[in-house]
């Protein structure tokens, strides 16, 4: 008898979302859930071409479910259990969520090699502005800069 | 005159955006627009408090709104104008979208100096999995990779 708290029982359920919407054809074979004290709160899938959405990744999925589900902006004490390692957007929206822990299947190789690559994007992220082969141009700092002031200086601001 | 094309003017837009919805009390101070062919396709702003979606950054949100209006989950094409410098997950957002060039306005430390450390969010992403301050724990690759095979084997994929 497995326990309900075991951790396989979880990741079987993002494993099972993979194969399910991939076979529905939703989008790529990746799935998630966010567990909270032993119950799942958010369950994401792939949905990048089906709702023509590229941040329709499973983990992003799973966490703006979890969030509505929780109607928090935080999953502070929660858990996510993807069915391959995240990438960059993932990732920094798993911390954005502020998640605790991140169980995952597939890794980046295996990703790599169904043409999902995952390590050129986590090269270019790392890579100093000028590097990257995305070229970025700053212009009207100042403008923006008053914007941020105005929001230092704002008392009701809600922080996150 | 200005003339339409003159990237200011889409900036300008970007920024108005941030201080609007930010005024409003919808999220953090960021703005951003999706441009083709000299014409505004997707608006986005800050909405992470208000709508309880810690993905909701305003080039997320530009992103999804770009996509929605041309039906497509490409934006090969289009260029990205952000009153901020993206943080990861907007970045690798931006390239999951194939967004061709980036302008933003405040930088990464301009944003670290109203309490937005993004910087600290580049090294996380950029560590060796050991070395994060996330834990991250592999399981049931075995499962897992039989859906990547899977997928790989499916005649009717649609690659993104």
């Amino acid at each position: 008898m497995s326990l309900p708290l075991d951790p396989r029982t979880f990741m079987a359920r993002a494993i099972e979302l993979s194969r399910l919407h991939m076979e529905a054809g939703e989008g790529g074979p990746f799935g998630a859930v966010v567990v909270k004290d032993g119950v799942i709160v958010g369950e994401g899938w792939n949905r990048v071409t089906s709702t023509c959405d590229p941040t329709a990744h499973a983990e992003v999925t799973a966490i703006r479910q979890a969030c509505a589900s929780l109607a928090s902006f935080s999953l502070q004490g929660c858990e996510i259990y993807t069915s391959c390692e995240p990438c960059p957007m993932c990732l920094a929206a798993i911390y954005w969520a502020r998640l605790g822990r991140i169980y995952y299947a597939n890794d980046q190789a295996d990703a790599a090699a169904i043409s999902f690559d995952d390590a050129w994007l986590y090269r270019e992220v790392a890579l100093p502005l000028p590097d990257r082969s995305l070229p970025l141009t700053q212009l009207m700092r100042e403008e923006a800069l008053a914007v941020f002031r105005a929001w230092d200086a704002k008392a009701d601001k809600i922080r996150y």
